[in-house]
């Protein structure tokens, strides 16, 4: 067996690990960030779960640290009550980006993990199965549910030879990149083997792992070798390691091979990380920004080199550069500090910004019009950065500060000479400075459940929703065509994202690109005591998997969906938060129907339980007509219940039964969503 | 003769130094940042400057370092090429606080300094006169005109005695603005002498002279003794140390005393700096926040007292606190590094962030919604976190640190029973890190005037205006009341701000909370060939000193503006930039014209040049009125001219007169503006 399905055979609570068929995992451990932490917690208070059934849960505010007026700094108060209360640790605005800290703290080999972030991954470098998910995913699993996934396959991929100077692990990854695009890891787990790993660190593996994300896969697994136990052991958590090697001669679904000494320095063109070519094609191009930092290069390693650099070459950052350093964390500031690299950084001219994603998320950092940056970052997808028509360039910490250097796009080997001077050899401090002092550790149970949520007014609890009567007259608020986007149902941007923590305040702008009267009727009639219904095409949902796009019209008392066939994830979310979702047998039937039409359902809970098509009389029209679902049964029961939240409720409270949120919904497949 | 008036003495060009009458002072040093700096860049490009005319000349980078789409980054650009083209030192981002940069590299006793920043005045620590002006003053003085004011009273305060332990610099200025509020200080000059000087180094002088600006000084001015000359030798730049200090028995407008072995810690709760209390009086009161940085607690050992603090207590920043670190200069942050203290910080919790002025103007950390801030910044004005309602209370970093590690407001003197320790003594280093390379120097003149300014989409040159013709007919676009403010004529707030280097763009907002259709209907009428007028009724233009609210509005072709009376700024700016301010003899005469009305003015330039009134007719009504004006023979030059612009591309074109602005205007008093 290979790693990846020793650790997955280990975890199976339901199904085969036969690929893309839907299995079960037991998860072991959380991580959340503060963008998507909030609702992960509004979740939680929902299902009054009383504690983390997990054995670790961490709470990371690495996103939001820009704080332009009350509303980060209130979630920052909310969430550390949350921890507080649920029995989650808590890492403060300043400990720097979840991934990195989660392997200094609490990686560890052979288990599983599912974080609301899509660098999730990330942990695989330690030996682990890491999952990013959508919040109510993460959710679940922090009251103990399995994560539903079909299983992926394994692609081995063996390296050999060592890493020529000037080169690094990035480079690995964006070779794996230039060969396989975007896509060429979608249902797949990346497995790394082979005698090329000996010379990569794990942090080396993290960067790896990390941006097995852009390579569309579920997740990457590396081994927990010698090196994952020299790394626990200098983080002073030796007994947290666990050999797990695949087995001699394990097999893989697919083959790869790269021969490491061939790599050259690499960069991604704009707009997506999988535009990549040699640095040396490109160099030459004027820069005005060189970024390092993020996920994707948050090693003590990644920052140093960079340092060593700098004072070897004996140069400031060229004058048309921004040279921006953006430690990953605040134990690697603090060993950059006692180790004088950060003292050569800021000679050298560098801003150094607090520990955190920044930039990498667009919070700061933009780059002027019109010209180039430079980052170590995992993603340069159009606009990112902030800036319209951006030029952002993906590339290795070495080929960052070349860059900062010269000024412009520079192949590092080029330094040998520019400067006289060879490749800095870094290494990890041998008995680091460990910082774990400034995590909170969660609180003792009794004291736990005596915590009130701290909510800023811009926080709203998630409202109570009852579960699908047997019998309803839904007015149709809404006719709309094919495709529509979830951007359509539940818009973002600044003008809508501010209210993400706020259901009843962010279902004001339900539908309203669409029709702003939406959502001011639909609250009427909900006041009133009357639920409605949206008659859709095809494709209904697609686009961004936010939740938000279930949950906000299910506040404003939606209770059915008719359309035609669904996006695989909205389709999911409709379900869990509630809404009945309907396929029209007959298009005929849709355009029969206008809005204002009343739409009698009866005798619901025995017909869905059958398995059968519901009937559905326009009152309004006179007519009647049939319409099918694919619900499973036990999706049945959580639309009866009202949604997986009052399944949960209910669960914790005690009844027993296992909770189903089938993961693999029925229905069109959509993008990987934007959560 | 005290060291105000030996300074303003070698430095006067026109006037006598009688308190209150108008002098003009020759300008050795300009200091501008990046939020005024930019619109005072293009006003240089406008007259055709060809290089500066002072000693020194800097432009800071340390206001909008928070880059969230291309303007910021941008602007940085525009500053970087404007400074190598009118020969200008540059600052670039990350390098620190304009205040705090300029002390340790610029500052010299015995010279003057105009800076487009209110708390320019901090430069007074080093026996300077500097005051604070508006962009198109800084601009006139850095093209070598003399910085016309009224000559202040100057205020004597004695020091006397040493400052008891737990006590700092901080709390002497806040014992001033206990004793004097925000307006002790209107009109004057502060000097500072007698013995308690000596305990107190050129950066705690530094701390005292910057929160001048809170008691409304004019400037603040300190003596340059001995310890200036340890400061200045520290920073290798001893030649630049002249002896100044006052005459025995020198005579001073008003005395003062203090005696600083009597001070305690103080504090000033919202929401004003004046609102001063002991700290005991208010100790126990939750916080959310405890900050340290910003150009009122700029030097060394305010952070480093910090770091011993959090050292010798051994504890980390409590749970419930945001413990915000703000270096104030690259230098700084060099020197913290190398000392240790960086460290001591980052692992008491603190959050490090990049240098600057940051959230001291609202760039960033913003506190949580009803929670205390401890800020050593210099004012807490309501809303100026970024949190409607906060509750930002200033102090020193003593007691700031104090709190921080307590969570409640806490008497930094309560420490010593509650960790067992003494008040750290904390010096200068002796050999600081010099950093001066990272400040990039003016490039010579000829290839200076080569460069060309590097303008992003959102910055435009200023147009060009024609001086008032003989003749005009005036269309009245807009009639408005009494008591119209600059904020009703230009708008701020984010929706406006962004376009301030951008007169075409911003001035679409122009009156738009009043009329919507007047920008559109004025700028017509200007493409058509005709210039319009404006109506309005007492205090015209109160408010503000924006001077976007005058070019604006010229650049839409608003020639004359006939009201009852004018506010004093922005009569001055309408004069500035060629718009001519009549003043109506009867109020019925106002009364008595429509929006629409044509008005014919005739023989301008003869009327005005002669003192007299100006015929007005109302060709639509067929009325006739006569208006009067309150301009000097400068000022006349001024509006024929087309604005002070105009007047200065022409003399540095080689014509040879005196420029005019004559900064005390006639009209009724306002505010101190907020440019």
């Amino acid at each position: 067996m290979n790693v990846a399905r020793k650790i997955i055979s280990e975890h199976l609570v339901d199904g085969e690990m036969t690929p893309g068929t839907p299995i079960g995992l037991k998860i072991d451990q959380t991580l959340t960030q503060d963008a998507t932490g909030t609702m992960v917690m509004l979740e939680l208070e929902a299902m009054q779960l009383d504690r983390v059934r997990t054995e670790v849960s961490v709470q990371y505010v690495d996103h939001n640290l820009i704080q332009q007026d009350h509303k980060n700094p209130d979630d920052h108060l909310f969430l550390q009550s949350a921890c507080e209360r649920f029995g989650i640790h808590y890492s403060r605005a300043g400990n720097g980006i979840s991934h990195a800290v989660h392997m200094e703290h609490f990686g560890k080999p052979g288990t599983t993990l599912a974080g609301s972030d899509s660098h999730s991954p990330a942990a695989g470098a330690l030996g682990m199965v890491a999952i990013g998910s959508g919040g109510l995913d993460v959710a679940l699993a922090a009251a103990g549910e399995p994560l539903r996934i079909k299983m992926p396959e394994v692609w081995g991929v063996e390296l050999t030879g060592e890493l020529p100077p000037w080169t690094s692990a990035k480079d690995i990854i964006l070779e794996m990149l230039r060969r396989h695009d975007v896509d060429g890891g979608v249902g797949r787990i990346i497995e790394y083997y082979g005698p090329g790993l000996d010379g990569l660190s794990a942090m080396d593996r993290h960067v790896i792992a990390n941006m097995g994300a852009e390579l569309g896969a579920t997740t990457t697994v590396f081994p927990a070798d010698e090196e994952v136990r020299r790394f626990l052991t200098s983080m002073g958590r030796e007994g947290d390691f666990t050999e797990i090697v695949a087995d001699e001669g394990a097999s893989y679904d697919h083959h790869e091979s790269i021969d490491l000494s061939a790599i050259v320095p690499l960069i991604a063109e704009p707009v997506s990380p999988g535009n990549v070519r040699p640095v040396s094609e490109v160099a030459g191009k004027p820069i005005s920004q060189a970024y390092v930092g993020s996920s994707a290069n948050p090693g003590y390693r990644d920052f140093a080199i960079c340092a060593e650099i700098v004072r070897a070459a004996g140069e400031r950052a060229n004058t048309a550069v921004s040279f921006d350093i953006n430690p990953s964390s605040r134990q690697v500031l603090a060993n950059l500090i006692n180790d004088g690299h950060l003292l050569s950084l800021v000679t050298a001219g560098a801003r150094i910004h607090q520990a955190g994603c920044n930039g990498c998320i667009g919070m700061g950092q933009a780059p002027a019009t019109d010209t180039i940056s430079l980052r170590t970052t995992p993603r340069n997808f159009p606009g990112r950065s902030g800036t319209m028509e951006d030029m952002v360039h993906l590339c290795s910490p070495e080929t960052a500060t070349a860059s900062a250097l010269t000024g412009v796009i520079t192949d590092p080997r080029d330094l040998a000479d520019k400067y006289g001077i060879s490749f800095p050899q870094v290494t990890d401090p041998e008995t680091p400075i460990i910082d774990k002092e400034n995590l909170l550790a969660p609180v003792p149970k009794e004291e736990a459940l005596q915590v009130k949520l701290r909510k800023g007014p811009n926080i709203a609890s998630i409202p109570d929703f009852d579960g699908v009567p047997d019998a309803m007259d839904l007015e149709v608020m809404l006719v709309v065509g094919d495709d529509v986007s979830t951007d359509e149902i539940s818009p973002a941007g600044s003008r809508v994202l501010p209210f993400r923590s706020n259901i009843p305040k962010i279902s004001e702008f339900t539908y309203d690109i669409v029709d702003e009267t939406y959502h001011v009727r639909a609250a009427e009639a909900r006041d009133d005591g009357r639920g409605h219904a949206i008659v859709g095409g095809t494709n209904y949902g697609q686009g961004s998997s936010r939740e938000h796009a279930a949950l906000a019209p299910r506040y404003l008392g939606l209770r059915a969906v008719l359309a035609k066939d669904y996006a695989r994830i909205h389709w999911q979310n409709l379900v869990n938060f509630g809404v009945l979702p309907l396929e029209f047998t007959s298009d005929e039937d849709k355009d029969a129907i206008n809005s204002g039409d009343v739409l009698e359902l009866r005798d619901l809970h025995a017909t869905l339980a059958g398995g059968g098509d519901v009937a559905v009389r326009n009152a309004t029209q006179g007519t009647e007509f049939r319409m099918s679902h694919r619900l499973s049964e036990r999706q049945v029961d959580v639309l009866l219940a009202g949604g997986v939240i009052n399944v949960m409720k209910e669960r914790l409270g005690g009844s027993g039964e296992p909770v189903a949120t089938d993961q693999v919904a029925p229905g069109r497949e959509d993008g990987p969503g934007d959560r």
